[in-house]
């Protein structure tokens, strides 16, 4: 059918990655549902599915053709995108091949194992029931991180940190954040200054849940999220996740204070926008995924504050409450006004 | 840690069908999941999910070890359950053997490309837009039958019937529906006429949706369906899937109708209920699931027919129907007098 292709290797390759793709969406459903529709009774055998799924997942990562496949297609012709995609495929194939099946397959039955029970702890403030459960999670975690350090000869923390921000080391970190402290804490008390001059409305009304869903979705609108290639559903804590072509974000509900609600729908929006921005024609393919939350972070963290920072914003935000039911009203007449002030009372709550 | 097995292919074999079955967990999810949450935007990356998962799914029931494995464990020493679960073993390699991988593939895209289309098709009653798709799904399923009827050296409709009712052929479906029409048109006549002195009240008032919802699973309720191993939703026509221990069902409301909604959750509960009775140690195992429709049938028109029948089911309904909002009120007025008419006036209004 299609002409005979000058990087076999490379393609091969690529269909690979592709495959793989096609089982991690599984792997999204099953994370996602898990937390926003399964029934408790479902706990036992989705854990199991999904150690079953991890450990299939990572056989088809360490298959043993990639590593002579991806170093023939180094020697391939290769456009600059594609020649992206190789080194991506590449730094996979190095952070899969260093960990053992078994121990893939063990810390994602332990980590749903922790997560399920944690529903109903977290519900009953249950710490003594959860802290066996955390400690098996972090024992494993620090199995890895020794494993990946020995591997990749460097620090156990640097060799996780690579699993989230690859080719950055603690010592860069550290560099970065030895500037933040010589202006952040000044810029702080700066804008604490400048808040105190607005008068702050406490919040403790009694805010409708379908009215809180309504708002996020107008605001979520606002912020480009496309609802034909998404949806917005509530579960224990908020997060973004899904599937290319279809992302899911979550937040949850206090009938008390609507914030809560509103900043996990903002903050996850910038997940999902960023998700969704994301090059069709790459789909499937380790350099059409999120690199790194290098990359990743400040593009969400510019979105998140362009709309909690600007006044503008805030005052188009208004504008969509204004079309709410009257459960949300006494908000409106406190939001405007303050929209400093507003986060402020936000922030101070929160952290 | 597990003591020798004097039966080691056959634990082999039982590993193999829980792995697999592990597999199918994410096939019922991916399938409920398009039926009842997906957006739009999430078709195409799932039916090539869908497509990719069946191709493996069935890899696995082709195994190249699973024939002599198969052989060599019926000369083990086995329990009668274990022998049942063989023999389910045997049916299903024989019946996956036959059908090429490319095949299951392609006939799994092709009917998710049409279900997803016909969707939106089904709304429009765009039967022009549908027809192609149909037919491409007839096409595929001829291709299958042949395939199997020349395999199984069987009829091509008793080679597919093979999928739904092993053990049965035409033959005697033909030899049934002989019998049931000696004593089935009488039958009919006589309830009719019976039914006849009913006065029929027509349903024609506004019938919340949410209060169809609160009637639909307190029937569940009443039913014996456990909400902790299960969910209903809604999707364009009503069907019971999911997981063991997480089976989940589904209905459609129509506001000038609450019928259709209450009949859809009365019958797929049957279903369901079948489903969360299949014994908790056979999870997994091809002996722990529904044999077939000759023996799902019965028990699920037996437990329909009982709710519908009976004239104190249908009273004890009504009490339910007592604690709705008083947008179904009216119905509540019509209902509990007129058992058998009301579901003449479903019937008629259906068939």
């Amino acid at each position: 059918m299609s002409p005979v292709s000058s990087s076999p290797q490379y393609h091969f390759l690529e269909a690979h990655y592709q495959k793989i793709a096609r089982f991690e969406h599984f792997n999204a459903l099953g994370d996602w549902d898990q937390a926003t529709m399964m029934p408790m009774g479902g706990s036992q055998g989705r854990a199991a599915a999904m150690a079953e799924l991890a450990s299939h997942i990572h056989e088809l990562k360490t298959h043993p053709m990639l590593e002579d496949a991806i170093h023939s297609a180094l020697g391939e012709p290769l456009s600059m995108m594609q020649k992206a995609n190789l080194a991506e495929m590449q730094h996979q194939y190095l952070q899969a091949s260093v960990i053992p099946k078994e121990l893939v397959e063990a810390k994602t039955r332990i980590g749903y194992q922790c997560e399920n029970a944690w529903r109903e702890q977290r519900i009953n403030n249950d710490w003594q029931g959860f802290k066996p459960n955390l400690e098996a999670v972090i024992a494993i975690t620090r199995e890895e991180a020794h494993i990946r350090a020995k591997a990749l000869n460097v620090s156990p923390y640097d060799a996780l940190l690579q699993r989230f921000e690859s080719g950055t080391s603690s010592t860069q970190l550290a560099q970065t954040f030895d500037k933040m402290k010589l202006w952040l804490p000044s810029l702080i008390d700066d804008a604490r200054t400048r808040q105190s001059s607005h008068t702050i409305t406490a919040l403790d009304g009694h805010y409708d849940i379908g009215a809180q869903e309504t708002l996020g979705r107008d605001v979520m609108n606002t912020l480009g999220f496309d609802f034909n290639q998404g949806r917005l559903d509530s579960s224990s804590h908020p997060f973004c996740g899904g599937i290319p072509g279809d992302i899911r974000l979550t937040t949850r509900y206090q009938s008390h204070d609507f914030t809560s609600a509103l900043m996990g729908i903002i903050h996850e929006t910038g997940h999902a926008r960023y998700e969704q921005g994301l090059p069709l024609e790459w789909r499937g393919q380790p350099a059409g995924a999120a690199r790194s939350m290098g990359i990743y972070g400040p593009i969400r963290f510019a979105r998140h504050s362009i709309l909690i920072l600007r006044r503008v914003h805030c005052t188009h935000i208004f504008g969509l409450f204004m079309r709410l039911p009257l459960a949300l009203m006494d908000m409106c007449f406190y939001f405007p006004y303050h929209p400093y002030g507003f986060f402020r009372a936000y922030a101070e709550k929160r952290f």
